[in-house]
């Protein structure tokens, strides 16, 4: 029976991983994190919430901030706009590749990947005023929190090193699928990722994904029902990177990962869950987060499948 | 509601499909099939069936045979055997490519595509003594049906066309993740594929994986529950080659197709259906087969996403 | 026997290949020069000079500067230093493709593609306090003329399609095989690509590759009698990109080209020779030029082979 | 000046590089050979031979029997048959890649890597009757000797390890470029590698790419003069598998190298050279022999370059 105690014994059987991967560390401001920590929130269906361990604690939501991007762009481009410019299906192929995009000529293989969140930061950058502000009431709204903000520090190291995002949006430019400054594009992007949330607030945010499209604390669909259940199709077949087969065989629920070391998932009619801890495995994704989801769908017989 | 009535209109609306794709033709026995078919048949989780056009016609499972060649090895050789030689990741490129499998040094993606299936044959020519006659049996009882045969007329041509499935295993062997003769499993290989069921058969045989591993018709488990699970998580990220994705984002039910025109796909917990329709997309999945899935998906409310 | 008129009888048996090729047309400054002209001029090792047709018309060196660069980078760095950043093998792919180099870690393969000579002209951005200036004095020296220039109409419509090129940099940037900034190396290496020269000035800047490193109109060594060997090497098995060897095959010259329709090549101690036609063919190496070379490699005896 | 005497004097110079590479280890026949071995032997284009070493022990040639089965395949095609079904450029990859052989629909990229040396030796299979006894016919009569033989031991060795190479021919078969039995042309083609040779037979039987396609003790023409410039051009672009480019670099001569440890070198005009020391560098070309090859071509000033 879920509970914030039944919670907190998942984590103290996890507990013993930390310190098994290794925190991310291409930028100074992510590999400072402390490793240390392990939460988990789960927002049901009806909006109780159920929390143990450190879900309180923000971090930074890097690549789950690709869910929101992708579900911004829904509401503002027709499907045939978004699907010409990315496709849906799994990569096979590390998250930050180019060799895939150099075969299918600068066209990404899905949103979830890099080169097919900076197609979704451009299609935003171009229908958007100000896209890094629209994104940030976008996630107030969702996760029914005023306290949510681009942690500017993290978003100018990520620019800095910025290296392998530009070769990527530069190699979709030279195939004429990318449409404004890549500077620009980088920079908001970059924003997006650098948004410090929590996994109370992230479980919220993903609330209307297990709801047929209508969040938390709100009585407005934000995505028609079709659209939710085809969001929840691409995060079990592409959000966790090229460890995506792995971790639906394992764990059983579409989610999305970031390299901060957080993990959003959803049950579909039932309710979403995220966990957080900094390190990570060799793919990229939290290793005690997916433990630990792994972990929680067995307990609670949680499983789309 | 679902009834053979209500089967009969989702034809109705799907028939005018027909001619938009081509017939397998890469052996003459494939080809000669009258593309002008088309079934559908339902298993409900208590054993109901409802169907519609085509669905008594047998045709030839061709891949749909790696899903019980897959669970007889699940039977037959721990979870760490097995997972050690083939992996659980969609692949990204073609069911029959090369590339990707030189790259991991001769471990295939995932047990769908060619590779991985001719690792499973592999394995299973290892542990059967007459693994033709030992999946035959295995699919009569699954299916209920006594009736159902190895076509040799397509088993022979595939043998006789056999260069590229030779290519696969020649350099899985090269990289020591192949034991056997190259022909002999090829033979085991093209067997299974030759098999000839129709949608009520398939349906039924794949009702296990809607029953937490209990087959319709028997009060004993194939596989146990949590094995039910994985297989279906590998069926929704890797049943439909490279067209995996776009599947789950269009139709949402985890499922496996075959180049003789059958989709068999599984919501669990309430039933698993099978599809016929001999013509193909681009990608070698059913074309008419994929839009009937999709509509049915859509009509009565059938996803797991 | 070599002369002007014998060079002129080569021409008149070439003339009808115009109209089989097509003018470089990724910039408009490139797409707009004048399809019908043909041009060629040997530089004997004694000084000697005979020209026909075209030979004086001033045409966009392109490619045919990345021989001068990697000279100079040459005169300026230990071969260690050089060589550690980038590799002399044929690269086997189209001259502007990442996914080699993504493979190699962002090494490129030899100085003649385009990630290979864009490390050459971040390592001169690094050791020369006005590259572009210095490139003009090198060529205005080796070619005995003072009336050499940069076309900056080509230069900035470069600049402005630099997709391509600016992903290779910052691919190479993120494996940390580039340091100055990406725009400011652009900017120089699209200056040197720039640089208008004639067949003339061409084969006579080349003729240190035929005099052991010492340029006519000299008596002083540019480069050692060692290094120009070297020099030839890569130019005969990477000179024109992946056509070197169909080149070697047919021509049997060390040589580079250029989409701007020149091919410089050498035969060492006898002589170099300049041709030029603007219609590529499909391998970005001028038709006409390419098969100008061939009959004169084969009226005259000339090839290395 | 050349002279046994000189020749012994390099032999003294590159004799301390024995030890740091490795022998062939993929087939005990040869695992098992003396690593301790270093010998040279030039062949003047006026027949006179010079020597020093290991000069008369006979070893496995090995690849180098590509040369001698493509110049065989010449005579017996013509070049249009020839190269609709191999290319002439440098691969990019490993000598035993099947990933470029994938991309390009089967057709390898030149007659030097395995994939085109098994095309070749496919077209020998349905013009000659006898293909292993023509070939040793051939090297007899080229090498001026009637002591050649098949070493059945490596023969049998190779095809017991044929998988790699079954692969390659597989994947060619399944494009259509693969006429005869796989089998049988890999039977065919082990025997042309496990022909041994000394390093004088391999000179001499080499003597004719620097006589303008007339062996040494001939008058008569093996190849045109124009067959033979095309043959030396493709040594020097594709002779040393995926080092090419650093073996003209270094050394400056068309070469062809085999995992036997021999290398057969031309300078057209001048002379062949066959060096042999049986261990390895990296990429499979004899340590100590390319070494040697570089410190003969410096000291007598021999390059092509």
């Amino acid at each position: 029976m879920l509970s914030n105690a039944s919670l907190e014994e998942l984590l103290v059987e996890i507990r013993p991983l930390i310190g098994e991967g290794n925190v991310a560390s291409y930028i100074p401001a992510l590999a400072n994190v402390n490793p240390n920590q392990l939460g988990i929130a789960v927002c049901m269906a009806n909006g109780d919430v159920f929390t143990a361990g450190d879900a309180d604690t923000r971090f930074s939501i890097q690549s789950i901030s690709k869910v929101f991007a992708l579900t911004a762009a829904l509401t503002r481009f027709s499907e045939d706009e978004l699907w010409t410019r990315v496709g849906r299906e799994p990569s096979g192929q590390a998250y930050n590749s180019l060799i895939q995009l150099e075969f299918e000529k600068g066209k990404p293989r899905n949103p979830f990947i890099n080169a097919g969140a900076l197609v979704v930061a451009d299609m935003l950058q171009s229908r958007l005023s100000a896209p890094k502000q629209r994104m940030l009431e976008l996630l107030r709204k969702l996760a029914n929190s005023t306290d949510i903000y681009i942690d500017h520090n993290v978003a100018d190291s990520e620019f800095e090193h910025m290296a392998r995002n530009a070769a990527i949006a530069y190699l979709m430019k030279s195939h004429g699928n990318f449409t404004n400054s890549v500077e620009t594009v980088l920079q908001s992007y970059f924003s997006y990722c650098a948004i410090n949330m929590n996994c109370v607030e992230l479980a919220t945010a993903f609330s209307f994904l297990a709801r047929k499209g209508i969040p938390c604390h709100r009585n407005k669909s934000l995505v028609s029902e079709r659209c939710t259940r085809r969001l929840n199709a691409l995060l079990a077949t592409c959000g966790l990177y090229d460890e995506s087969g792995d971790f639906a065989f394992r764990v059983g629920m579409p989610a999305k990962s970031g390299v901060g070391g957080g993990i959003a998932a959803v049950i579909p009619g039932e309710l979403t869950v995220c966990v957080w801890s900094p390190e990570l495995n060799d793919s990229g994704n939290s290793l005690a987060g997916t433990a630990l989801l792994e972990l929680f769908s067995e307990r609670f017989g949680h499983s789309i499948f």
